[in-house]
């Protein structure tokens, strides 16, 4: 019965890779706390580098500096 | 004065199905515990079935299946 | 499938309107989406007034003032 | 080590006005409470008019009111 | 950058569950996103059984059915 | 009418520093975005120190090592 949401930084992200995630999560969950896998809800969020800031700035803006 | 976030998957959701949950949970809100309906908010997001996991794999890979 | 988050101050809900709700809710999105009920999750979480912020106040200063 | 998340209609918000959102946020949060801004981290969700909802109506029904 | 949000309900999980949840988390994002694990940040919310759904119902009354 | 969430860690956070929080929020959405005030919602979570990750550690266990 959890409820995951997971935020990223929208770059590029496959399929193949939010379903890597959504297992894996769900793993964790049946693993440490023994939760029923067939109500584990995960849901990702892809957020532009403009949406997102860390230390005062936009990701978008910390890339191009690099 | 309350807050709302309804998380579906994104299928096809019409304009008048949303403004149906917008005004069918603010009148929830309003009966069940006399909230002001000028200050509750209901937000929707609309979720890729690539990003929206159950039991361990995407909607995308269940519509699949079926 | 869908999940709910409801967010309300915590000013004596029973648990009988919490039930009211998460029925409410329910029924509403199978009604007007379809929604299979045994995958849909709702969250109440309630808020501390002293946490709740609504035109620059919070709701204990808000509420002080009537 | 604060995360805040903004959400706003998404009405031409600009990539500008979004780096002042986080800007102020995080100088709000170190100015406050004294945290740590290189692990604050800030995500806007901007929200189309059809899925935000006040006053049990649609954001889109309100302004076309006008 | 991630911000994993982890919603289990409120029933005597252990801080040591907790840490192997934020560990396994984090360890998943670094292994299929290459995500720095310093800005990782992993926040769990336990809710109480009165204040959780699924079903259209409580799980309090869930469990006590059983 | 922006909805703001900030999450931070439960520890020690003064009812006048959550005013502070809510008011400066709310000036910063009036200034940046021009939105209104009466309607603009914040709501402040605090999160126990051993629910909240970074680096895959809990806070409580990163505290200790100081």
């Amino acid at each position: 019965m959890p409820y995951v949401n997971i935020k990223i930084t929208d770059e590029g992200v496959t399929a193949e890779q939010k379903a890597e995630l959504i297992k894996g999560v769900t793993d964790l969950l049946v693993k440490v706390l023994d939760k029923n896998p067939q109500t584990t809800v995960v849901v990702i969020d892809e957020v532009s580098t403009d949406n997102w800031g860390i230390g005062g700035e936009t990701v978008t803006v910390k890339r191009n500096k690099k």
